[in-house]
């Protein structure tokens, strides 16, 4: 008999399945006891009289198979349940589970649900975190192929970095000393440039910062595009707005399941996401908060207080914080003006999820612009050269996946919407 | 006035348009001067009186965008062309381009042609390439998503390796010592045992070999799925069979342009794929070739002759190996008897483009087989754990996503597929 999963049986009451799954829970009761079998598609109360069958050895988490008939029932999970005719293990659970996961939440602190990842992803809210999250990256490629875009696959072992030589991690390559790419930033741009105009990639990027706080990865997925033939940074943020509505679109259609599961309501973007000034918000902060620690970045509190402001003053849980200053940003930013650039970010309730901007397109310009920021134009010949050769204005940006997956599911570790995360201090499993 | 791209030009016959692109050629005639621009779409003829504008002065290679009348013609790009009225110089080439490459033909040696990656790729043939490459990775995940498969991502700093723990880069992470993923076998396959059953990633592994072949990188794309519940690995070697059955029915819907352009006609696959028992494969070598210096698996020589052999014989220019030997096998595969596995290698036009099978899902039995390989189960034990708490019956496969491109499009060297390829020598650009 072919198996048929959980979400299927719906359509075969009256009929005799063969089911595989996990133990999620055994009940015995004095006549009878209940089984629930849990699939990749959802969870079944089976049921048998104890004069049948024992089931009293089954232990939670063995894999096994279940034939019987699917019968109409009142029970929490579904309008169905199923009698069960033959058990058989598959693979039996050697040891003591160390985590209880047949909870509604998992009651584990972060260091245990990560040590025993495979165990802490079978609790439904934790598995639905990645399902959220491959959901958000499909919407990313589906909408930018839908825009012209192609897809690019950059290598990750470079020579030099983007963003300046700090924080890289070192690989050794047979003789020779290389590092893991920070971002495809270059390379991207080189592709604008290679005549695909509009160019995107979903990879890994690295940053050996040292601190290890609850919103930095050493390890994460960047969703990153960039686009030839714009006016300025403005068409960045509309094609970004119009991104993250296709994506949020996507996730109600296709996640609903999940987002009822982790019960989360999905932001409203209504037209345009509100703009500020960067400058302008460092006089938000000063005026309404009293806040003056402040300087050419904002800090995680400054983040929130104006996520705060904008959120009570214009009901929107985003916003382009834009112009950063020139100093600040790198040198491949298109400056604007003596003291700023035409570079944005996106903060999503409190948390900046994209970096963006237009980039310098003119070959005199960039070189300006790397001694500007007080480096050598000899050591970015591989990237500049391309700038030679006619290279039209354009620009792009970088969605962090981990991030705003864990922003848009309202937890406040990204670690949690990394399977495996890489920190400071956590290199396994 | 609205920027159009060069294939929706036969939309405004009659109209005047504004277009943006590449100046590919200039040819200036006694009276007249033909430009032709070409943008991410395509390329199209402009042309404009002499006695008009002077546009001698135009570089090959400069970005320009240009006003005028879309008018019928008769050239070998459209049925149309542009009557110019301006043009406007956007960002001017600086200096000599080092090569030719409005030609039909790229006329550069290797090297010359990825140490001008950027030029290179604006040559219509190259940059095909890669919109094939796209599309077939697109299909990949396409495919699965149908399939109900999971997306994920895993990360690719590991403290140990999947495949035995030599041919890995270092790097230096912190304090400790860590290498760069040979694979994602591990993480896929704990995966399958969180509960996702089915999953796949699309992601760069890396391989420290010292060897310089044309069939190498050291940095590649592997598209790699693992599912649960199978029965053995047959049902991944029909699963691989949709898939690129999905995938080339993709390419020709959707990458008709840029095959016609390479004059590529793409291999079909009717029923299924012919599989050969790996020691039936070294006896016909034996008594077809008189080959016998095989051991253990096939060399480059004995791919193309039993590739040879079973097109002639079977008219299939795909073949699975299958139950390759136990002690060539990493140790996660399933062995079939004492001497064999449930394992398979898909070649194609006689070059390998994926490795497969059934993976152990018994933990008694993994270490009993981490033991018979001469490793020690101690250092496995990370992995080996989640074996202990219901794993199903699975296995998976890996493609390389570069050697896969390269033998659609019968390219012999698979740098030639790879964007910015990282071999023994090559870390730039």
């Amino acid at each position: 008999m072919e198996r048929k999963l959980i979400e299927t049986l719906k359509n075969y009451v009256g009929e005799k399945v063969l089911i595989k799954g996990w133990v999620h829970r055994v009940r015995r009761l004095k006549a009878i006891t209940f089984v629930i079998l849990r699939d990749r598609t959802g969870m079944v109360q089976c049921v048998v009289e104890n004069s049948l069958m024992d089931l009293s050895g089954l232990k939670l988490e063995s894999v096994i198979s279940i034939e019987g008939e699917v019968k109409e029932s009142n029970n929490t999970l579904n309008p169905f349940e199923i009698l069960i005719e033959k058990v058989e293990i598959i693979n039996e659970v050697k040891e003591e589970l160390p985590i209880e996961i047949n909870k509604k939440e998992l009651e584990v602190n972060l260091d245990t649900m990560l040590n025993n990842r495979v165990l802490s992803l079978r609790q439904e809210r934790k598995n639905a975190i990645f399902k959220i999250q491959g959901l958000i990256a499909q919407g990313f490629r589906e909408f930018l192929i839908g825009e012209g875009f192609t897809e690019i696959f950059t290598p990750k072992i470079v020579a030099e970095g983007a963003e300046g030589g700090t924080e890289m991690f070192e690989v050794k390559y047979f003789e020779n000393k290389a590092y893991l790419a920070q971002s495809p930033q270059f390379y991207k741009q080189m592709m604008v440039g290679a005549g695909y105009e509009r160019v995107f990639e979903v990879g890994a990027v690295y940053r050996a910062e040292q601190h290890n706080t609850n919103r930095h990865l050493n390890e994460y997925v960047s969703m990153d595009f960039e686009m030839g033939f714009i006016n300025n940074e403005e068409d960045i943020m509309i094609m970004e707005e119009r991104l993250l509505k296709f994506i949020l679109k996507k996730l109600e259609v296709e996640g609903e399941k999940y987002l009822k599961l982790l019960e989360i309501e999905l932001p409203k973007i209504e037209g345009s996401i509100p703009r500020i000034r960067f400058i302008e918000a460092i006089e938000i902060l000063k005026r309404e908060y009293n806040k003056t620690d402040l300087e050419g970045d904002l800090d995680p509190e400054g983040e929130k207080l104006i996520y705060k402001y904008v959120k009570e003053k214009l009901g929107s849980e985003l916003l382009f914080l834009t112009h950063y200053p020139r100093r600040k940003r790198p040198m491949y930013t298109m400056p604007c003006g003596e003291e700023e650039t035409h570079s944005f970010d996106l903060l999503f309730r409190g948390l900046e999820i994209t970096t963006g901007g237009q980039r310098i397109h003119d070959y005199n310009l960039l070189n300006e612009n790397i001694k500007y920021k007080g480096l050598t134009p000899e050591n970015y010949e591989g990237y500049t050269n391309t700038f030679k050769y006619g290279m039209p204005p354009h620009g792009g940006l970088a969605i962090g996946l981990e991030r705003i997956t864990a922003q848009l599911l309202n937890l406040t570790n990204v670690r949690e919407t990394s399977l495996f995360p890489r920190d400071r201090t956590r290199l396994t499993p």
